[in-house]
């Protein structure tokens, strides 16, 4: 254990705001990490021991970056699946494992997965092209997603009635029932190579109208303990039949009938655990970097209730960031501001979050709301 | 204030512990921090935006490094004040001020300042030699300091009697009465330029029998309501007389009879406040940054009582390191181990520490000596 946390490289593809929360972590460990990113400028860069700039989808850039490391991870599932493979063939630990990237990659092999598994998700069905869509109209009222290349929020798109057929995407994907959710949830958990699992509280997530990612974030879920605990078995099942290593995000819908069905996953830290870092005995981040590397598992419980805010561009606003409204929140007991250290804003682009703490879940709201209203990511004129 | 967030460098004199807890911290506001210090392996070189190797105490090398920061703060008092002064004369921003630095680096100057202030302090005597230490030994029992270049517990010795004289130190010191305390607690208080202040709730500190560093610390402190107030109000008094900006912490002497007396300052993060960045609403580190940078001040209070515990170099140890029971120690919630990356070991070396986070006091005394027991700091064979 001594050695392992002295000695040994962890790899990570992608140096955005995941990478960078994660060696933030990484430093009370003293845990050497390198960085692949194709941006010179990517959050990461001033922070890791080793930055190379080179494409996460290419082949030999990905292996021969793996080469140099002894553990490799992701913070983003669009990179060479294939030469992550040829690297664990070759003895490397690659966690989460080449082939779970693979199908996350493509939502269509992933709800065929949820099927396989008996794990419930939104009924579906699969479709080949903009006419194979037509042709399943009768699906309809549906969520059509592209297979591969979707994205936060790219490749998502609802088709509410035959009006909507026209936008239908003309490529391999799917469409799946419209789910007439209650609420949406999200449950972490994390696995290590000894297959310790724990499981997080669920965490309840409103998203933005227009941009499709989470704009709210509230821990705890505002759920009943027969869901919570659906929800953590469910999560749980996911990774186990994954046979996963790492942290692993799980998306679900609580219909209003009471069932709870899979809606994503992600196979690393994700917007839905940033609170972690505050609110929880252990951040999201110690618990990926404790599972990739086989160190033991840390507690997930809540320590206090919190609410998590994305600070995103302002629509209308590119440019060298300026941030509005961050004084009066720093005064704020329990507000934690993150920056992402990005040097330009562009509308709903992610330039960091606030986490807020609270014990009373109904001022927590209220703060939530008017932060949010508060801080703005404008540029300079 | 965005701007100043965005663009200002702050420059930190010394590139230890102190100075890596601060860059995390800093990291979520997306402040870059330049580094200069002495050693090119010190603990801050793989994570401040620019790191330089260089004396503290050289003029040239100072003043120069001070010219290339827009902000100037230290995380060691040794560190050249005149080249500080001459940066602050032009228009540097400099915090702590440098009139601070050479009364901290001066504990005669010290004791002075505390008696022209009214703030209680042991009663003592200056000394110039050791032969002037014997002509006072009427003053026995008493703690011999040296006036400069002492730190750690070196420079301080307790002269209990007439036949440990012959240790007197034979430099510029002083005596002060041997104090028959019950307790030593620690305030931290901190001041931004426009004169905002905050004051830390008190943390208990117990001292290794040898090694005279801090072993244990417990916070809150297990003292009267009254002592409480009384040490914040002594605390605030110290960094008031001072007019000082930054983090203050005021290390006190609670008598037996109730008194409660200034025992060191420090005007940097000190190890009185590592338990902060889990059991605070905001961090020592992150506070510094604030007041140094003029920002909002953050709230002080704790969110959770916690033991902090150093982790030093085992005695008969050194070389490259080898951690001992940490493994154990990570399963536990509310156990974080920080490492400050110092390649080797060497006896009592500072080497990292832990912080336990329990709502039981009684539990947490339990569970800090057991950890203390657990983790040791070895070297490989």
């Amino acid at each position: 254990m001594a050695k392992t946390i002295q000695n040994q490289i962890l790899g990570v593809l992608g140096g955005g705001q995941l990478g960078r929360m994660l060696i933030q972590s990484a430093i009370n460990y003293n845990q050497d990490i390198h960085i692949l990113d194709p941006d010179p400028n990517a959050p990461c860069r001033d922070i890791a021991q080793h930055f190379q700039v080179g494409s996460l989808k290419d082949f030999d850039t990905v292996y021969s970056f793996g080469k140099s490391c002894d553990v490799i991870t992701v913070e983003i599932e669009s990179v060479n699946a294939d030469a992550l493979q040829k690297l664990a063939d070759e003895g490397k630990k690659v966690f989460p494992q080449p082939q779970i990237l693979k199908l996350i990659q493509d939502k269509r092999e992933q709800k065929k997965f949820y099927q396989d598994n008996g794990i419930p998700t939104a009924e579906f069905v699969l479709t080949e092209s903009k006419s194979d869509v037509i042709a399943k109209k009768d699906f309809l009222p549906a969520v059509n997603k592209l297979g591969k290349e979707g994205y936060d929020g790219r490749g998502v798109q609802i088709l509410r009635s035959e009006a909507d057929l026209e936008k239908a995407f003309d490529a391999p994907g799917l469409l799946e029932k419209l789910i007439d959710f209650d609420k949406e949830i999200a449950v972490t958990v994390a696995r290590n190579e000894n297959g310790d699992l724990v499981a997080y509280p669920a965490v309840e997530c409103a998203f933005h109208p227009t941009a499709n990612l989470v704009e709210f974030l509230f821990a705890p879920a505002q759920i009943s303990v027969e869901i919570e605990a659906k929800a953590q078995e469910i999560a749980k099942e996911v990774i186990l039949k994954l046979d996963m290593v790492g942290i692993l995000a799980v998306e679900l819908f609580v219909t209003k009938s009471g069932e709870v069905l899979v809606n994503e996953i992600a196979p690393r830290p994700h917007n839905s655990g940033h609170h972690t870092i505050e609110a929880n005995f252990t951040s999201q981040f110690e618990q990926h970097l404790r599972a990739v590397m086989n160190w033991p598992l840390g507690n997930p419980d809540l320590r206090c209730p919190a609410a998590m805010i994305n600070l995103l561009g302002e629509d209308g606003f590119s440019g060298p960031v300026l941030i509005e409204g961050k004084e009066e929140a720093l005064i704020e007991r329990g507000v934690y501001i993150h920056l992402y250290g990005k040097k330009l804003t562009k509308p709903f682009r992610k330039m960091g979050h606030v986490t807020i703490l609270d014990e009373n879940v109904e001022t927590l709201k209220v703060r939530a709301n008017r932060i949010k209203e508060l801080i703005k990511i404008k540029s300079t004129p």
